[in-house]
């Protein structure tokens, strides 16, 4: 078990907004450090940092829209006031214990994509929810299949998601019904969010990933199996979907994640240039982050997002190939994060096999989630030499429907 | 053919937001008055106003959240400062000549959603895009089938077009090919603007639709059907949708639309309470609006908006009977409009029944668009007496790819 210093360390540096008892009203940009946060602007401005006015602004937006420059300049700056022995001590008095904050959500969501990119994923849900068709569409290796989701009910971990109501309709009853879901579920995902925008009319190649992506968050991209399997078909999830979507709240810098780059998956099929990953000078897009999801506190799955089939970077070039625009504070989710074994599915869908196979649970059996059940997703990544870098955990319990 | 006193009227009086060549960084909130606009702002201030404050924000933004009493009481004293013999004299002095000015998305996009609401168009599409399956899905007459789209490339009328790239894949081919695409086509439809928000949780019902819409405006759904049928199994449409949504610079307050409500086209299917229409108390939800689509200046269709099967209020409570919420600047579009005649269809993939009955225009034969040609929607409803209030154009030009 590591602790809050092994996984917030110094090479971890991950960025939120938060708020004290003393003064609710005034959200102030912080920086996990072990089991504290640091005022970053506070400490900018006693550093006499050129950042202090980015890093005193009530949101990280305006600091993920300063681009990558920005973004690597303050991040050395705060591992210097962190462990220098010469700004050690200006730093600690702007060093707050996180059980005396209150985490916000970090940033404006701009645009929400979720994508589906999991092989494992993406077939077992094909067999469950498609058993006469192929389990993959025909485009499901040529492109990363995405949606857009609603930005508006993206919230911040400890958010209570009410259980959504609506249509279902089981295939035994010849017209809908209308209730709560009965086949609520959770989907553990990375999120990829954006700093630098583009401009409408041109495409983000894979090299200029990381001029864009500012960094990583954990995501639950809550799910109602029953409301999705009877609205998706034509124009994919919506209600399903909208309800709810909760995020860390930590940003990991992109930068914190370079000891974990992998290569991803090989590719059964060659993919056209602007996805093609394995040209010469393009980094390995893949990520070797271990989740573990937890029920009620106990471990249901472990997740490896180094086996996605697509990468964050390939998303990026798809989603703007079109010429789409990214705004600052665009949020894109890996889609579920499944790997090959059992004990290595996202979901529940798949860990029982569509509610055939329920969970059990020592304090009883799930094939769905339950009124006050509790979910929390955490993750971590190899860092520099024997280090691990952590991201914050995204938890939500349920709540009944108002 | 109406001019611009008939089709903005007293009874009109939509909201947009414009700047003058003299301060172009000034944004100020107008009020189109025939073929002038009015300075709201510096007018309600002439006039001592209680809501000068808000009438001179550079955004609809604040205006469209301050509620429906609020939109009321302004509406009235536009009406009033425009009208009365009494304030005229004061009022004319800020009211500018169209051509003196710039306009510009008249509000913040917050979430973008796209309904699929005509009964005649989902059949037509349904059986152009899957000639072996029934037109119709089964959900499609219980529900009204909707998909997030992007926000973020949401752009005012007269905003270049600029073709999109992406995959497509003809069925003579093995894999699919990149390129610009080949089918550019455009979708006529009415978008509706949410002004008071709601809490995540909570569902906004039939009866409470006009407190939470500010107003209407016309919307370009610009589609690449081959990137689309290429990608939307089984996530639905994502990149042959999202490089551009073009809307009128005008918001037409629901208000101004009294006249023009109409009952919606009787139901096959009995609706479930949150959907059903018919109930005691709820008004008609539909609305009389006849579209015009032109193409280079030729008119290619007149779909009629009082044929739509589900109706704005529907879309509205069935976005949120899950519990997701509203926020000020959402957007919403009805589907693409388009009635029982050939005439009537709003989308040249139904005109041209697949690109495979070319349209023949006076400059030539159109399958789909071509780079250099400019799509326009106008329209108009009736209004109190024999007066019409019109919408504001929509217009766009296609531009080559970058």
């Amino acid at each position: 078990m590591s602790t809050p210093d092994d996984l917030f360390g110094p090479d971890n540096l991950p960025y939120g907004l938060f708020t004290t008892a003393d003064d609710p009203g005034h959200r102030r940009v912080g920086v996990r450090y072990g089991a504290r946060v640091l005022d970053a602007g506070a400490a900018a401005a006693a550093h006499g940092s050129p950042h202090a006015e980015l890093l005193r602004q009530p949101s990280l937006n305006p600091l993920m829209a300063a681009g990558r420059h920005v973004w690597q300049a303050v991040r050395g700056a705060l591992r210097s006031w962190l462990t220098d022995e010469a700004h050690r001590e200006a730093t600690e008095r702007h060093l707050i214990p996180l059980d005396e904050v209150t985490l916000h959500l970090p940033f404006e969501v701009a645009d929400y994509v979720d994508f589906y990119a999991s092989e494992h994923h993406a077939t077992n849900v094909g067999r469950i929810f498609r058993p006469d068709g192929d389990a993959l569409t025909p485009n499901w290796k040529h492109l990363p299949i995405g949606y857009h989701g609603r930005a508006g009910t993206v919230v911040v971990s400890g958010t209570p998601v009410v259980r959504p109501q609506g249509q279902r309709k089981p295939p035994s009853e010849p017209l809908p019904l209308f209730g709560p879901s009965q086949r609520l579920d959770i989907e553990a995902e990375v999120g990829f969010v954006v700093g630098t925008p583009s401009a409408q009319g041109t495409a983000v190649g894979l090299p200029d990933f990381r001029d864009h992506v500012f960094g990583v968050t954990l995501l639950n991209d809550w799910s109602a199996r029953d409301l999705q399997a009877w609205e998706y078909v034509p124009l994919g999830p919506f209600l399903g979907k909208s309800f709810a979507t909760s995020v860390s709240p930590w940003i990991t810098p992109l930068e914190a994640l370079d000891a974990a780059r992998v290569a991803p998956p090989s590719r059964d099929f060659p993919l056209l240039p602007y996805l093609d990953d394995s040209a010469d000078g393009i980094a390995p897009g893949g990520l070797d982050l271990r989740i573990t999801v937890r029920l009620n506190g106990h471990t249901i799955a472990e997740p490896p997002f180094s086996a996605m089939y697509w990468t964050a970077a390939q998303q990026l070039a798809h989603m703007t190939v079109n010429g789409a625009s990214l705004r600052t504070g665009d949020l894109y989710g890996s889609g579920t994060v499944s790997g090959p074994e059992h004990s290595q599915r996202g979901c529940l869908l798949e860990l029982t096999w569509g509610g055939r196979e329920p969970l059990v649970l020592p304090d009883g059996k799930r094939a769905f989630l339950e009124d006050g059940d509790e979910v929390s997703l955490s993750a971590w990544a190899p860092g520099p030499g024997d280090t691990r870098i952590g991201l914050g955990d995204v938890t939500g319990r349920v709540a009944p429907p108002r």
